[in-house]
């Protein structure tokens, strides 16, 4: 094993000790936060991020439109960077979500809020940082650290992080979230189970993940990280659009990789499961979620949990979508530490 | 040539009358809702869609948010269709847009929207469909019976129209979009170029398809056409979040078309142009804007248009991403007309 797969390695076994912390530190910060989105009125929320924190972007905005009911916007940084003319923010809260602080169209479109005297608030993992210059309030992330191009545990911080901001605006009791620790830890000891889905994988070249609902998110952030770490074209779909146009390129070369985090993403999971199946493709099943264990006619990699609500399976999914990447790399051949032509941090040209 | 094809031939022949019938009929209308819209004062616009439609939505998202300045969310229907709770929309408008009216996840958001007491309008190609039911007002698309399963004359009218609302919203000129119907006229001249161009895409499994600010609505869309006409794994990206992960890929059986619709669009398309060609892979270029018709280093099919601003050139890009994918389908002996699996109205799971 070369040094950057130790350190990614390392990188992932951190995650249940980095959620355990943010469930433990973070509530009093939250609370300013969520005090002062309460005394803003029913005002629209904009979450601002790109690549891997762009998922935990869509993920909150599921929890903070089911959960907290708020009208939730996933902001298009290039109104400001390219046409200098977006939307009126004065009234609005503007979350912007980076692991770095550093990415700059993230930036300038927290700096434009900021200006125009919205609310604002940065996730990061970096005491200080050009985002949370522009930020009201900055809830740190804490995970340490991360080397690996491929970002594992700032991604989950960033989801934890937002879930709880997402439950107390919605005024939702704490111990809903208790088992997300466990339920990490538990994901990160599937690695052969992941590694026997992953064979079906390794020969492919591309495919694609299909969540719906909490699912959705889980499948992006599956489908980059196949993508970042084994280089195979994954394209992720809500299972909603997948019957769009897409479903025309089913076929045994390009299997479906399903996603299902429990509750109402079940069912659809399975349905388009059956009949990915009945069009003669191949569909894979990723689990994680309070369901039932049972034994399926597809190839499963399966977390059953108890006491952890849907809303925050996506989170353990999203570390056996990490097992699943990292084995297809290896599978096939390649460095999952060392994806080509990646840097850690990305400049938008 | 199949009886499918000729239709969906004549379909697109269509598209030049349709716009200017829209340019012509839609003004009235329009400006009942835009009243409507100004009464409501600054609240969130929140556009509800799915499949091709949904390209129409993001198009209208940059209108609204640079041009109109609104702060626009792109609904998530399985908030309420799988979840029963949404955001809260009585102080938004929402605006479901769908060619038949009938997509099921897009009139159940509208019903919930009207039930909360949203303004509502239904952007619809039918005279009577379930989701003018739940419309204060009704935008009616009138561009005649579409057979094909590949949406292209009802798509290009949905930006057609969501184009001229933005504008009026804005308070913009109605002269501004005048050399629509011409540019789009001027596309589909263009055939025998975008042979040319599908040449390269003939034998690939596999391409990205890539555009920034305006030029990313016209690339999700050109993107959804090559796979639902010619079967190919094309994958649609930001430019902004191309970088971040998706760039691994590239590759010379992996060609990444970047569409520049001019304006602000033109530096960036040029210069991720730059960028893969430098990393070894194979850029193609589909431009349409108000730019001077250089020659480039790379494949290029290009419209050069005069008097027809950036924020507008995404349609008659469009129209040359069907040619494209229409000729690519034909150079690859599948049939444009007869996409497999897929029907006219779609069912979510």
């Amino acid at each position: 094993m070369t040094e950057a797969e130790e350190r990614l390695l390392a990188e992932m076994a951190e995650q249940p000790q980095v959620v355990r912390r943010i469930l433990q530190q973070a509530p009093p910060a939250i609370g300013r936060v969520v005090d002062r989105l309460k005394a803003a009125g029913p005002w629209s929320l904009v979450l601002c991020a790109r690549g891997s924190s762009d998922n935990a972007a869509v993920y909150a905005r599921y929890l903070l439109e089911i959960r907290a009911r708020r009208i939730v916007s996933l902001a298009a940084p290039s109104t400001i960077t390219l046409y200098g003319s977006g939307p009126a923010l004065s009234r609005a809260a503007v979350i912007g979500i980076s692991q770095s602080g550093r990415g700059e169209d993230v930036v300038a479109f927290l700096k434009s809020a900021h200006e125009q005297g919205a609310v604002t608030v940065a996730v990061v993992n970096a005491p200080v940082s050009p985002l949370s210059q522009y930020a009201d309030f900055v809830l740190e992330l804490d995970a340490g650290e991360e080397v690996s191009v491929p970002a594992t545990k700032t991604l989950v911080a960033e989801m934890t992080m937002m879930a709880l901001l997402a439950e107390a605006l919605a005024g939702s009791p704490p111990s809903l979230v208790n088992g997300l620790p466990d339920a990490v830890e538990r994901a990160l000891q599937l690695r052969p189970q992941a590694k026997a889905l992953a064979e079906h994988l390794a020969r492919v070249q591309t495919c694609a993940v299909v969540g719906r609902g909490f699912g959705y998110p889980a499948a992006l952030e599956t489908g980059l990280k196949l993508k970042e770490m084994a280089g195979i074209h994954a394209e992720s779909f809500s299972g909603a659009d997948f019957f769009h146009g897409p479903v025309t390129l089913i076929g045994t070369n390009h299997p479906v990789l399903l996603v299902d985090v429990g509750g109402a993403s079940t069912a659809p999971a399975l349905a388009t499961a059956e009949e990915i199946h009945r069009r003669g493709g191949t569909p894979l099943l990723l689990r994680a979620g309070e369901f039932r264990p049972n034994p399926l006619p597809y190839p499963t990699l399966q977390l059953p949990l108890r006491d952890l609500p849907e809303a925050f399976a996506p989170i353990p999914a999203v570390v056996l979508g990490q097992l699943v990447s990292y084995e297809a790399a290896l599978l096939r051949g390649i460095s999952p530490a060392s994806p080509r032509g990646l840097q850690k941090i990305t400049s938008t040209l």
